[in-house]
């Protein structure tokens, strides 16, 4: 057996255990009982030291080393490449920390739930400062080995080749016309007449429709399915992907626009290079290109009047409080800018906001320039500074609202808006490179749509790196530009 | 670190083991889309053969050795005798059989449940054929070390201690009394009268039902949950136990003792040792000693009078269509005796005739005296000679019914029929220690019940062996003469 061969092996039995902890996960969050989440916690944590072990054991590294010289075709190398990423990025912790974070952010996570809901800061705080003590032990080890900002180090683990400094670029340019955009889309759309009448959206026929529109996106039920989680997430594997939503009868739009948004996470999971399955290279590229295939769906084709053309007949089939929905009322809802407290919630012209935000903290907190205590004070004056709104002694529409930090999981927030502006700058080249696909778009045709993100995007799993893959499908490497221009053209007409 | 502490550290990482594979396996049969079934079976056989690894290791026998001579008390000699049990079981084994049994039985059991619709038997005869040759070369090794046939040696891992000769004389027993029995009981019982008109028991509604049932029989829904599963069954783990059913809109009855047989397993699960927990001697005592349970709630208790007197309001209450139900006729319909085709709907008289038929052809079938292409005829020709009905060609409710051979469950089927025996023996010595238990079930009151039984039979965990688990708590080992009499007296009023 060549070095190769045992390293596919290797990743193959890896990857058997990530569905194990995939399945788990997801039932955690969706089936299981208060009272099982302790067992549930060690099993996990149990299962993430073995898989630990065997991805660091000393032959990785050898084999890795000596399938160097294999003669290996580029699907192969590129294969090897990303062994190697999960092997460093893995080896350069200890079983121990791995083993304490899984427990510290399965316990913080679990308590969160009823904690958020109680507005109890002081109970979470008592959950959190662990879950960042171990992160940034994490973010030390990891950022003496790789160089960097201990930050940066735990960026590269969602986002391989981003860095702080070039993120700062980024959003630098963000925050020189996002505001002033804000504002002008605000003063200049019309204002939603408030409706006399409290509607309910029953939520069997939100579910009846959710599962109507993720038919109509080619959504393949023999391999995944659409539960209930308070916080809606995309997990499972690519086999049986797992999409969730939650639903509030009083409003059927939030589910709706999450549900589209999941789905595009899930088709490309459910479409990623089934020839190398169980291996690497397989793997979604970065949380960002994931989050980009999830912000198509949603923002750029879920939100454009020609989606919502096609979108409109469902609604008023399925919801019997929304039969006179008009399709321009649809629309004016749907691109609704209203600044506000929730992320989720939040436009896409808002959204950003919220993400820098994150961002700033996190990379504080990380860096140990601020502790947890440090956390409401700070959201509150961003959140003033940013949108204008406090959230003072909100904790459970403030800092309490999402459920990254709560499993340790810093670094994640800015893929956010790098994904969104991947998806604009995929959705004008796909337009640019094939004009006639925006008119099939709008007579409810998807296929062209989806042909060309399968053929650009889905299919090549981790083949290449994300500045390559962004390059090959659009002709630049990540440009702000399209997602300014994608704002300018859907709220101010430009 | 003494070899005793070694070795239950090994066995909590093994116990977290066994609990992602119940999650993920219950998972299989309630939530997961047919396409995730050859991932999940790859991931289920992964978990077990490392399961298997660890237990193997060569330091577990010698740790076990040494263990021997740590001066233990008699819990810890009780844990370690379970310990050893479980390591000699599967230290006989290579780890390559291990994974082989477990993707066979997964295959065979997924495509089963559609085969089974299909009433496809040449299709189900293709997955089963690899499934009992990889028994029967399980049982050969097991055998050859530990004595005995090949079946007994499949026997012992569901029920330590029994053995065929031993079967043979208790069933010998029960089909010299049985057949005329049923008989009887068929001749005296008075007759139904059928509905003229076909009722409709909405799905929701037997929700509602079983879960109020469930929460009358003290069933904790902070540890565990209800589902729908093509075959019933309880799974998950103590702190999370998953019970299921399957609802039919025509008829409530079966759906409804179902749900009170599980919630008997459910029980014993939720209430073994908790001190103990994660180790082998906190593990239940036997495959029959959990039927015992089972059928104490169906049988002993969910289909008397007494206690048909306090669930008779509930299933009013729950069900618009049977609001009209007499209490009389729900007695009548709950002890109806009427030999049939398929064994999870048998009444308890006739019930011990499909197990042993079950158990004569699976014995040869592993003893290699019948092959898996003999089944349909001796089947069909059994089912003549025990209960007077033909199943010729009718494999989906013949030879097709069951999941047990699916997955090579061999040697299950037997502690049916002694847990029917058990749950009688420890009904009659409960009521005999505590006359007034009785009158308190009629009055809706379980709690002397349920304490009877957690403290003779769910706190002990495998502490005892099966037959000193039964003495202690009914003053003698297993005694078939108590199951008699309990038929007679329900059956024939005597």
């Amino acid at each position: 057996m060549t070095a190769y061969q045992a390293l596919t092996e290797r990743f193959q039995r890896l990857s058997r255990l990530g569905h194990l902890s995939a399945i788990a996960g997801w039932d955690m969050q969706t089936m299981m009982p208060q009272g099982g989440s302790d067992a549930r916690g060690e099993a996990l944590a149990e299962l993430s030291v073995m898989y630990h072990e065997i991805l660091v054991q000393q032959t990785t590294g050898e084999l890795l080393a000596q399938a160097q010289n294999e003669g290996l075709n580029e699907d192969q190398l590129a294969n090897l490449r990303e062994m190697a990423r999960q092997y460093t990025d893995a080896a350069l912790l200890p079983a121990e920390l791995v083993e304490a974070k899984a427990l510290a952010g399965s316990r913080c996570e679990q308590a969160w739930r009823q904690q958020r809901i109680d507005n109890d800061w002081q109970g979470f705080q008592r959950n959190l400062a662990p879950v960042v003590d171990l992160a940034r032990q994490e973010a030390q080890l990891r950022a003496q080995k790789l160089g960097g900002s201990p930050y940066d180090a735990l960026l590269n683990l969602y986002e391989p080749g981003m860095t702080s400094q070039r993120l700062d670029t980024i959003f630098g340019d963000l925050t020189q016309w996002l505001p002033e955009l804000l504002q002008e889309v605000v003063a200049k759309q019309p204002s939603i007449a408030s409706s006399q009448t409290t509607r309910i959206f029953p939520i069997s026929q939100q579910q009846a429709l959710a599962q109507a529109v993720m038919q109509r996106l080619d959504f393949d039920f023999d391999h995944g399915r659409l539960d209930i989680s308070a916080h809606p997430f995309c997990g499972g594997v690519p086999t049986d992907v797992r999409i969730t939503t939650r639903y509030d009868t009083q409003e059927f739009l939030s589910a709706l626009m999450g549900v589209i948004h999941e789905t595009g996470h899930a088709r490309y999971e459910q479409n990623l290079p089934p020839q190398w399955s169980g291996q690497p290279v397989a793997l979604a590229r970065s949380t960002a290109v994931h989050e980009s295939q999830s912000l198509f769906f949603e923002m750029q084709l879920g939100r454009s009047k020609s989606f919502l053309q096609s979108l409109h007949p469902l609604i008023c089939q399925n919801l019997t409080a929304a039969t006179d929905l008009t399709l321009d009322d649809l629309v004016q809802q749907v691109q609704q800018v209203a600044p506000g407290l929730i992320r989720v919630d939040a436009d896409e012209v808002s959204y950003p906001a919220h993400v820098i935000l994150r961002y700033e903290i996190e990379r504080a907190l990380i860096n140990a320039e601020i502790e947890v205590s440090d956390i409401p004070e700070l959201w509150d004056e961003k959140m003033q500074r940013y949108l204008g709104i406090s959230t003072a002694g909100n904790y459970r529409d403030g800092c309490m609202q999402d459920i990254h930090w709560t499993d340790g999981s810093f670094g994640y927030f800015p893929t956010y808006t790098l994904g969104a502006m991947y998806a604009a700058q995929l959705f004008n080249a796909m337009r640019d490179q094939q004009p006639e696909i925006e008119t099939a778009i709008a007579t409810g045709d998807l296929s062209p749509t989806f042909n060309w993100l399968k053929e650009n995007i889905w299919q090549h799993g981790s083949r290449y790196s994300v500045d390559s893959l962004i390059q090959r499908a659009t002709g630049e490497t990540l440009n702000p530009h399209w997602f300014k221009r994608h704002l300018e053209q859907r709220y101010l007409g430009r």
